[in-house]
């Protein structure tokens, strides 16, 4: 895993992909599926994401403020919905779909070294948790994998169906 | 324009589009444009965004209350790109880019008729404006335009580099 400096995380998470959010409490990891999420502010990057609390992760979030943002790529697409489909009270989700934990830098939460990007986060602001579920996140530290040069991320539309990234275009734009 | 269900509005957010926002204030319509939202709940369908302080559209937003959000296909990239490289405090957009503006039923902004789709938003929290620029919307009436049947969106990487929707995927999927 490369670093990646902390300016340029918005590029990751603005176009929208679907991520992974893991966690780990009382040493026992999980991750769940996610695209409830939006960045809020460039730098340091802090990002707005929602996890409900009929997810077994909420509780892990919550009282550890701990987490990471992970994003697959497309070849992931089927393990991101199983992650989606299942629960971290009944299985080890990590070992049921051959995902790999990788110890982060600076949270407790693992990397998934099968993703293209991973953002170390903490929790920074929990006033809108009990009438949103809505956790205000700051990225401590984030790597992409080298040997993932060019990721295409997959975007959920609902019900399993996601549109893959397609043809990149650049126009001239002051915009950040 | 035909109308869309209120719970299929999450379809169109949650892939993480590149999206047009319209208000008015005394009369005179503004847009711009936005790539920091994301789905808070499903039905009825509420919104999260940041419109930064800076930008001219936050004060209309921010009395009036009262939003569009428009989703521009790939076709329309570069006038999302002279959107956001201009301020409705010196021109008028709409004319300037050549956007046609269109009555909404619910709210006073004006819809896009040359987007896919069309959001009529009331915000519903400002709480946490001040501190994150960051709106709550509920969306009261969708629609959609049956002429853009398989509309492309396009999803912002920073400093006008987009990826434009590729393939779409279905997998077996319980998530909604």
């Amino acid at each position: 895993m490369k670093q990646l400096p902390l300016s340029k995380v918005y590029q990751l998470l603005e176009p929208g992909p679907v991520v992974l959010l893991t966690t780990a409490r009382k040493g026992r990891a999980n991750l769940m599926t996610m695209s409830w999420h939006m960045m809020i502010e460039f730098e340091p990057p802090q990002v707005a994401c929602i996890v409900s609390n009929a997810d077994y992760s909420f509780a892990a979030l919550r009282a550890t403020g701990d987490c990471v943002i992970a994003i697959p790529a497309r070849k992931l697409a089927s393990k991101v919905v199983k992650v989606g489909n299942s629960s971290g009270r009944d299985i080890d989700k990590f070992a049921a779909f051959g995902l790999t934990k990788m110890p982060a830098a600076r949270v407790a939460s693992p990397l998934i070294a099968d993703c293209f990007a991973n953002l170390e986060c903490k929790v920074t602001d929990t006033r809108f948790v009990n009438k949103y579920n809505l956790f205000i996140l700051e990225v401590l530290k984030a790597w992409t994998d080298p040997a993932q040069p060019n990721p295409k991320a997959i975007h959920h539309r609902g019900y399993g169906t996601f549109i893959v990234d397609g043809k990149t275009i650049n126009l001239k734009s002051r915009m950040r």
